[in-house]
């Protein structure tokens, strides 16, 4: 294997996107179509993912279940707006061996209507709700074309579904959760983020509201890295879910839902990966650290080793027979966020190299300090990852006066920008037929002044507009 | 509800584990035929479950992946005993969105093919080997007839598949697996169980050899809780899975895989739960205590709850207003193993009365010595309940001498009968349709004499014999 073999981030940017999921050993293909393996490292990458929101859920009173991963054809069909959003890319099930299903299933795109018809049979009280459920599992969705992480007939999420005794209740759910969701990439993944609510048109089949997470990739585009809806009482109604109030009286609950999925690795990586592979934010790099000892050097990596275990730092050590400029190479493409140089001849002279996976800086520390110098760049990288996307995405935000403008702006300039708007759909889709971009979000804590840059009637509001993934 | 409404146990087993399976709120059922709805308490003992087990296949070195859910049908077509096994059984995908497929695919009732596929593209070189894969996944047989966690369409479960350089390794493989989920049960679950290799018959669709783990359960049946199995270079050859060796030559590799499910947690309730509901083994409960507090009792609740959580010992506090009887009845139906009665009368007389799940004794102690109280009384408990299992399963292991025997036994009495076997398929579908019996494993480390206790011939090995879940 050339380890190096990776396409220019600057030239072609999906092919080396594909590149860095393949040659970072996150990903492989096979037979089955539209469906990637996850491999060691990329199932690693998730699995820190899944451990700290599962610990930001739990603190916030939600508790695990899990349903069916079926929905039978006339279950989907219970909410119309639902069933016509996602019956176009569903997978169905219409044999059990070699008998036909009386009633064909399809595998869950997203679990609504199971959670719904499971509420009705437990709800009954005002002292039943809040009701605070997550399921992790697997959904499938039918797509055309598909990209490792970014569109995948299967998708590892999480999916919380949660009812409510009030409408400011699950309101406040709902943005609970869209604010755990920003803190938790911000913080962790190192990735910048704009949340905001969905235009009518883009919100979620079945939902009265919908807030999204948009990130912005290395090539301007938009991905939206998870959603945070507010049901109303649509569903509830449509599945006749009551509960007493403390009056004595029956009322339809209030809902929500919001989910995350292995979308998250793929922003990761267009966020802050480069030519030579994988970077990864030291707080959610499975490895935090890869030794590569070179000569006769046992002693010291037994002493290192001891140390970065007490302080719980997790960490490889590259023991193969390659040379070290393969093992540097390979350490690259893989993404540990520091790689140690433990050297014979070094050590000799008392010295040790460090390498950051962010910057190829290269820095020398005698024995003593490598642990404190250890602690110190995994803050450091992680802190200057997340500012050098914030500081990239930032500049790749434009305003614009006029429609004409826009579309220059769209057609020469990658990344966000930001538009008065009068909310209609009309000027939605001239934006997208013209830019092929589309409302990102809704900007709520801005003053609007002026006119919308597409039809210039009075504006509503502002929003960001993008090309996505 | 009406907490205490549960089947007497020596009545109708089977009603009875129903019974608790719903009244500890563990499952529910939905109007997905087949399948089950985990509840928040299912779900966290099988949370438990899964990090116990994740440690342990980690720290013996197996990474986790994952791969699609599908399987085509001309991959499954591969191997032909294992498809012979798995396609009577199988849910089969005909239509992604309105399109009818080119090729069908069925949900993966395991995953040996596509672990197959993948690693002929990954092995190359013996220093590719050992390759050692674990998956977590939710699998599909279209069972008819379903009971909660014993038998369902929908399985939660892990899979590991592990490829070998030799013969040896993969052998010491399967039996390394077995023992971690021997340990495991035994030490976690206080489940007694059988280890031992399966009779030709029974072994799994593709297998060389295959292992079991079997306990015994309340009614005397045995359930098969977990499998570990030595494929050889069955699979591997069907693929054309090879690597070049040390000496530059070509070999096939050899292969092995094993598993366990939320099956594990209906032989949990089978082995302990009682007529009060569930009783959980205190290492496996999600929470070891709950706390009743009965008038006013903020102050020591709250103390009582710090020594907790400094003591990493989970709990949980029913605040609830309903009234303490109702409450005590509840615990007992959920299992903590402990329940503190945290009483304001009781606390001015310095005394705090803890109760046992398991044997449901009071102990009054002083409020200093709750803590202490609680940590040895978890300790006791996790020994009492395996020991209690393992007594009763020791007094229904039955020796007969002669066929005529064998049948009385096994109409009178419940349990495992252990018998002196010839080997023969003969044999085992004999005592099969005359006792409704099948052989649970061979017992390997002890001497055989004598003569099959079916057709008199002499004996090669012996072996349990059990009706079985």
């Amino acid at each position: 294997m050339e380890v190096k073999d990776i396409t220019n981030r600057d030239q072609d940017f999906a092919k080396w996107y594909t590149d860095v999921c393949k040659k970072a050993d996150l990903v492989d293909y096979s037979s089955v179509k539209g469906s990637m393996i996850i491999r060691p490292l990329g199932y690693a990458i998730w699995e820190e993912m899944v451990h700290v929101l599962d610990q930001k859920f739990k603190e916030t009173g939600h508790e695990n279940v899990q349903m069916p991963m079926f929905i039978p054809e006339s279950l989907l069909n219970v909410e119309k707006e639902h069933v016509e959003g996602f019956a176009p890319e569903v997978a169905w099930v219409t044999y059990g061996g070699k008998e036909k299903l009386e009633e064909r299933m399809c595998v869950r795109p997203t679990s609504e209507v199971l959670f719904c018809e499971h509420y009705k049979k437990i709800i009954h009280s005002y002292r039943d709700l809040p009701l605070l459920y997550n399921q992790w599992c697997t959904i499938v969705r039918w797509e055309k074309t598909t990209r490792p992480f970014l569109r995948s007939r299967e998708i590892l999420w999480q999916e919380g579904h949660t009812m409510h005794a009030t409408k400011e209740e699950a309101q406040a759910e709902t943005l609970q959760m869209l604010n755990i969701y920003k803190n938790f990439q911000e913080e962790y993944l190192a990735m910048p983020v704009i949340t905001g609510k969905k235009s009518e048109k883009e919100k979620f089949a079945g939902a009265e509201e919908t807030y999204t997470i948009e990130a912005m990739m290395y090539d301007g585009y938009a991905l939206q890295n998870g959603t945070s809806h507010y049901f109303g009482q649509h569903f509830a109604k449509a599945f006749g879910i009551e509960f007493v109030n403390k009056d004595n009286k029956l009322e339809t609950p209030y809902q929500t839902s919001w989910g995350c999925t292995t979308r998250m690795i793929g922003g990761l990586i267009m966020t802050h990966s480069d030519n030579n592979g994988l970077v990864l934010p030291p707080k959610i790099a499975p490895w935090k650290v890869i030794i590569i000892p070179i000569g006769e050097v046992d002693e010291p990596l037994k002493y290192l080793e001891q140390q970065l275990k007490e302080n719980h730092i997790t960490y490889k050590v590259d023991n193969s027979n390659k040379t070290p400029g393969f093992k540097f190479a390979e350490a690259e493409v893989k993404g540990y966020p520091i790689r140690i140089e433990l050297g014979a001849r070094d050590l000799k002279e008392n010295k040790v190299t460090l390498v950051r996976r962010d910057t190829l800086e290269k820095i020398t520390v005698a024995v003593a300090k490598v642990l404190p110098k250890v602690k110190e760049l995994l803050e450091v990288i992680q802190q200057d990852m997340f500012n050098r996307a914030k500081e990239r995405r930032d500049q790749m935000i434009y305003e614009v006066k006029d429609y004409e403008e826009l579309k220059k702006t769209a057609a020469t300039k990658p990344g966000f920008i930001k538009i008065n708007w009068c909310g209609s759909e009309e000027c939605e889709n001239k934006i997208k037929d013209d830019t092929t971009m589309k409302t990102r979000c809704l900007i709520e804590n801005e003053a609007v002044d002026g006119a919308c840059v597409v039809c210039g009637r009075p504006a509503f509001t502002k929003v960001y507009i993008g090309k996505q993934y």
